[in-house]
């Protein structure tokens, strides 16, 4: 698609500082733009990457305008301005409707006639494909899912059973939703599965990573409310509920039965423990895990980045010996008395 | 399926105090229980769910008989009973036996006339799956494997080569057995590939979550013992060796060669490095890590739940100055003597 | 296949300690070897498997020969030794050329008549398959892919799009190349995807394990150079860029277009956080992640292993009062003065 930045100016409501003829076929990076492109700026690090931009178009605040050697689209967000010239200049890719001859449909499954269902699928009892829905080659979805409107299930995704996903949401590839969560009890002859009868109930505008895993509950559902972002290998353990348009970086765990609250950033390989209530617009830094219910937005931290190795190791040899070091310390404050 | 309190009671021999007679359809949450639903209580901090709970009979200890507002199924271990109840009233699905006309079965392979092999599956040269064993759509199973009696390998399962699989284990959706580990060995032109060329032995009753992989050994097999537990997103690495009735929460990580022991616990995120011994009843903490041997049954622990960052960074702030609290130490003991 | 350790010596340009006219069949380990295996000794550690071992011949060092029972194959690298014998006594199976039935393929795609694809296999538009390059059941290759000569995508592997894979790579069953990164625009009303328009290229003998997942670039590409291992459940994000013969441990995580130099090595879930670059040569311990951009080669650390819950929770207390302990002894220095 080539449109003109006056087009993109007017439709996402931008000043232009610049020529508003110029045409547009693409977005770009700063450093490795070239003619018909348009780039964003929106972080000072980048100042010498967009002095010498070959973009023909950039996206910036207004006091930027000046740094930018070529023209510039005004946002007061540039980054959720070049999300939108993005989406529009890349579209999702469109997809014939129809089953391919190669997909196994249980005769009580209900696929919209503009759904599109890939090659070598299995689609299982009771379920429904709702209009525009995309079920890619190699999805199996079990019985009594229903998949929403304009939601797309990509490749070798296993949608388990009893999962309800909304409208405009994506599985990426490998996901597995509706799994049996962990539960057994322990007998004299050893653990004894716990039946798991809940479901996954998946909101609209979810979007959900690679091999990412989210068990149905044990009794009741797992919830994943409206647009929650989940990135790649998440683990969502059984009744788990996500509040709205939180968002999890790749290789967040989230133990059974936490309730996250909304807006709630975990950054990458962060996590919870089991039975805790996490209030809205909680941040949880790299690495970190929360053990108790945080009532307090804010951002929670408790993992050390890595540094020389013998400078942690040396640092490390003295926490071993930190209760040597609160001993000293008394003695010498009793030394003074 | 329906089934009378007093059957219930007499089938896991359990007192009941209240009315025998009346009628159990499901099971259900304390707090979110209906007329025909039976619960269960053994968690003192769910006492007001119980006070109030819709549920027509509740699973409990004798002592909270008299907190019970409802029948009670009386158990010495609770949880253990609503195992067996949940079982009871919602069992398995039954799969119809056969072979799904889009499965593709290598002309050596051996299938059981009472397992079901679904859609899409490939089962490669010399396999056999046994009496009442289930293989779930898109499964691929490999050379040379062995899918037990009632062994269930579901949806999209890799089940790579040279594995055998006991009795009434359950494969989860997304995992992968039996893939080569990792083993490389360096040579002035960069890695060489050590083959691997081990299995993988599963016993009986074992349970595999969605995604985990279990690599087969470098030489000689990958074991996994009876009655093992694994969770979701976990990583097995070559030539492990769990013992009985061992479970891990999700995302825990065991690197090459490690030997756990038996009844070991591994919460969510924890794991183990290579080559060591872990004995029986060992109790592992969220995101805390084994590097050694361990002789000693009991809990261990390496981690920090994260805190509010502001507090945290200052902690670790100091941390990284350990060194210099060490020395003001020793220098206002010096001047002390 | 059966070959004489004279025969092996030659072409390894190896010394040989016994009898060269010995017959070896298969590779085995010092503790479980047989008559006509060939095991080796590198660690110190197995030193009594090695007095005892049941094998024909032990790959080892000159100066070890005097400990070995057996015959001895002397190389100064032991375990690369090894790895070469292996390779050349366990070839890797044999795939018969052609196009599986079940398969599905775009009338676009160009697959080369040496090339297999497999039972279930979708392969979408504008792909390109080459000479002796296998597609494993269940794969998905989606638009825009080209997978190199002998290269194979095993088992339940999905490649997204515009992917291009190089020459002899292996990608375990499961894992997924090429999907959407993880970009959110945050809006007034929610998150904003924004569009993931890059690809992945994967170099030479590159290896990636089971159910590890890399995303394609945001803009321009995500990148994985020659000679790469990475093992299973290992996340690498969008715009990431990895050097030659660099080496992931499992679960290793790396965000968002961190830069990492040739020969690293990441130990099991290591990682790093994204926009950092690494340079060669860094080593990364268990459970620890990179913060900040690295310049100098060497060992890198930031985790504690686990000890007794007992004494860590109580070194745990101490450190939580870590600002009270730096008082105390600011006050002593003070009273001193």
């Amino acid at each position: 698609m080539t449109i003109a930045l006056g087009e993109i100016a007017t439709r996402f409501g931008c000043e232009i500082a610049g020529d508003p003829r110029i045409a547009i076929k693409s977005v770009a990076a700063l450093s490795n733009a070239s003619e018909g492109t348009i780039s964003f700026f929106a972080n000072t690090a980048h100042i010498s990457a967009l002095k010498s931009t070959g973009a023909s178009a950039v996206i910036l605040r207004r006091g930027d305008v000046d740094q930018c050697p070529v023209n510039a689209l005004i946002s007061s967000n540039p980054y959720l301005t070049y999300a939108r010239v993005a989406e529009l200049l890349h579209p999702d890719p469109v997809f014939d409707p129809g089953i391919h001859r190669s997909a196994t449909i249980h005769e009580t499954a209900v696929i919209h006639k503009t759904a599109h269902v890939a090659a070598n699928v299995f689609i299982d009892a009771d379920c429904i494909i709702d209009e525009g829905a995309y079920v890619g080659p190699g999805a199996v979805v079990g019985p009594r899912c229903h998949i929403g409107e304009l939601s797309r299930i990509l490749a070798n995704v296993t949608v388990v059973q009893d999962v309800t996903i909304g409208k405009r949401s994506i599985v990426h590839p490998g996901a597995v939703i509706g799994s049996d969560g962990f539960g057994n009890a322990m007998s004299d002859s050893g653990w004894v599965k716990v039946r798991q009868i809940g479901g996954v109930k998946i909101g609209d505008d979810v979007e959900i990573g690679c091999n990412t895993t989210i068990d149905r509950g044990a009794i009741g559902d797992t919830i994943i409310e409206n647009g929650v972002r989940l990135d790649n290998l998440i683990q969502i353990a059984h009744n788990v509920h996500i509040g709205e348009h939180t968002a999890m970086a790749g290789m967040t765990g989230i133990a059974g039965s936490a309730i996250i609250g909304k807006r709630c950033l975990f950054a990458g390989r962060a996590g919870s423990v089991g039975h805790v209530t996490i209030c809205d617009d909680v941040i949880v830094s790299a690495s970190s895990y929360i053990s108790k219910d945080i009532k307090e937005p804010g951002v929670y931290t408790g993992s050390f980045p890595a540094e020389k190795d013998k400078i942690w190791k040396r640092k490390a040899a003295r926490f071993r010996r930190i209760d040597d070091m609160v001993l000293r310390i008394s003695e010498l404050e009793k030394k003074r008395e």
